[in-house]
């Protein structure tokens, strides 16, 4: 037992160790020089009637305006810029559940390459489209990590393919820490970000950067509580799976990473849970108030804000609105 | 015979020269200075994709992120502040199928004055909500002329009321003006402008400051096949009155009105006639695309541009946006 805690320690400390390594501010600043051109600068939204209903003065990064709905484009065109002509001789391949393989899709066709999306079967029309407007293709799997795994051994085995994970990936994540660098240029004196959390690519990537610069911000992540491996995993220490991932959030059924978790666990300030009901509210708030569209996977953070308003009592906060991929045929109320 | 025709002619030089004498640049010009603390400089947006399918290069002036949900709040800012402190001893009363009653309730409370909006029955709900969240009283009437006039006469017999028209009122189309001024200052090399028509406030509006301003740029109404009273009166040359109006564009359901006709008949370029499909068919694309909620109102314009796409092909073409309060519980598909 006594053992078995040193290894989970020393695999700490390596992980950390790496992460220290290539979470440099200055590696952070080229991503960004890099990606410049392939996206665009988010605008931050306020509202009045918002910040009223919060007592605090709220900010909307809003990444549902980036190129291909949300925010994975960031992490997906660095990643994919630094890969060599050789790679695109095969197929890019990646495992999503939308957002990142309609990105990935993008980044890759601007190389002239062929991407593979390996994608659950419940994965919503809009965001299946979204992949195959860009030009990828989707190989279909079961909702579950073994299916998914077992759809990537098989794609890898069938020739010359390069994967790019959605978040554990340094590429991946020195790509969304970009938000948090544009965030604080843009509104310098936020005292708090919250952001949603699922594989934890972009809460690491904002965490990296954003408590470098100014370690006062006070950074959460979002979580629902039908998908909260990223809280029980703070808790206890080390890694843990998913119980359910019955939640309106399609962009967060992911497990927390390998790479990710070590980041978030050292530099985190807490993970908030939400119900599916607070969910759904501030999806509805934002819809009518801020007059922008929204997936339900990026208004948990607002939710995370409403349902812990005294924390937050009038101070300035960023929220990270990740994603506009939502299925308005299938709203969820 | 000739007569009647006469007398036409005499009453529409007779409205051309009221509308010269109140629609000069400077009186539009102070409009805006007067109203420019109480409303929001709207965003102008693009989409590549967009731009993509039309062929041309479309810049939304997006007035559903306008203070009250649309640029209703123009018009009723600038009528309002220019009311004495007597006029507020009594109500505030307009008619309005939903937008220009928030606006109006919205202006009249920032001066601690009661707003009375005559409502029909089928207003939808959220549009209720705007009115009675921004301060004003509904009063019901039965969606007809005639009903809405019973329920004005009836107001004005029980004491001191003020009535503000919705359109058919100089200063509310002074501050309609105002979006076609900040239009051409923010867009300089547009080529064409199209705006949704109901009663003409806001087309008589932006005509009047845009044509004075820079006549070159075509400037096109946007109009339901199923309520086009204003292309009808375009074509006889009288005003004439809707035959249907069963159409989703809720806001786009009134009457030209006797001030703003003159003004559309003498400048406009043409009234662009659009079916129920189109209009629903360009909702879906600006919610999914631009990631912004419109109402079908405003996506009429759109639609406009779609179905007329060879005329407007490589040009720089300016889209009206004109409000988002939409229900997203009755999405009309």
């Amino acid at each position: 037992m006594k053992d078995q805690k040193v290894d989970i320690y020393d695999l700490k400390i390596k992980l950390i160790k790496k992460y220290k390594r290539f979470m440099l501010i200055s590696e952070m600043k080229r991503a960004h020089d890099r990606i410049r051109p392939y996206i665009h600068r988010t605008p931050v939204l306020t509202s009045e009637s918002l910040n009223k209903l919060t007592s605090a003065n709220l900010y909307f990064k809003s990444e549902n305006f980036q190129k291909s709905g949300s925010f994975k484009i960031r992490g997906a065109t660095n990643a994919v810029l630094q890969l060599s002509a050789k790679s695109f001789k095969g197929d890019i391949v990646t495992v999503s559940s939308g957002n990142h393989g309609a990105a990935l899709s993008m980044a890759v066709s601007k190389r002239n390459g062929s991407t593979i999306v390996v994608m659950p079967k419940n994965t919503s029309k809009i965001k299946v489209n979204n992949v195959i407007r860009n030009g990828g293709r989707v190989v279909w799997c079961n909702p579950s990590n073994q299916s998914r795994e077992r759809a990537l051994t098989k794609l890898k085995t069938m020739g010359d393919v390069e994967v790019i994970h959605p978040y554990d990936n340094k590429h991946i994540i020195l790509g969304q820490s970009t938000i948090g660098k544009e965030f604080i240029e843009d509104i310098p004196n936020l005292d708090a970000i919250v952001v949603p959390v699922s594989g934890g690519g972009l809460l690491s990537g904002v965490l990296s950067y954003v408590k470098k610069i100014n370690p006062s911000i006070k950074i959460f992540g979002a979580e629902p509580s039908e998908a909260d491996d990223t809280f029980r995993s703070i808790q206890s220490g080390k890694i843990e799976t998913n119980i359910t991932t019955n939640t309106v959030c399609d962009g967060l059924r992911a497990q927390i990473g390998s790479i990710t978790f070590p980041i978030i666990q050292e530099l985190v300030d807490g993970i908030i849970v939400v119900s599916e009901d607070d969910i759904i509210k501030s999806l509805k708030l934002i819809l009518n108030r801020l007059k922008i569209i929204v997936e339900p996977s990026c208004s948990i953070a607002l939710a995370a804000v409403i349902s812990n308003k005294s924390n937050f009592r009038n101070q300035n906060i960023g929220i990270v609105l990740t994603g506009g991929n939502i299925d308005l045929n299938q709203l969820p109320w």
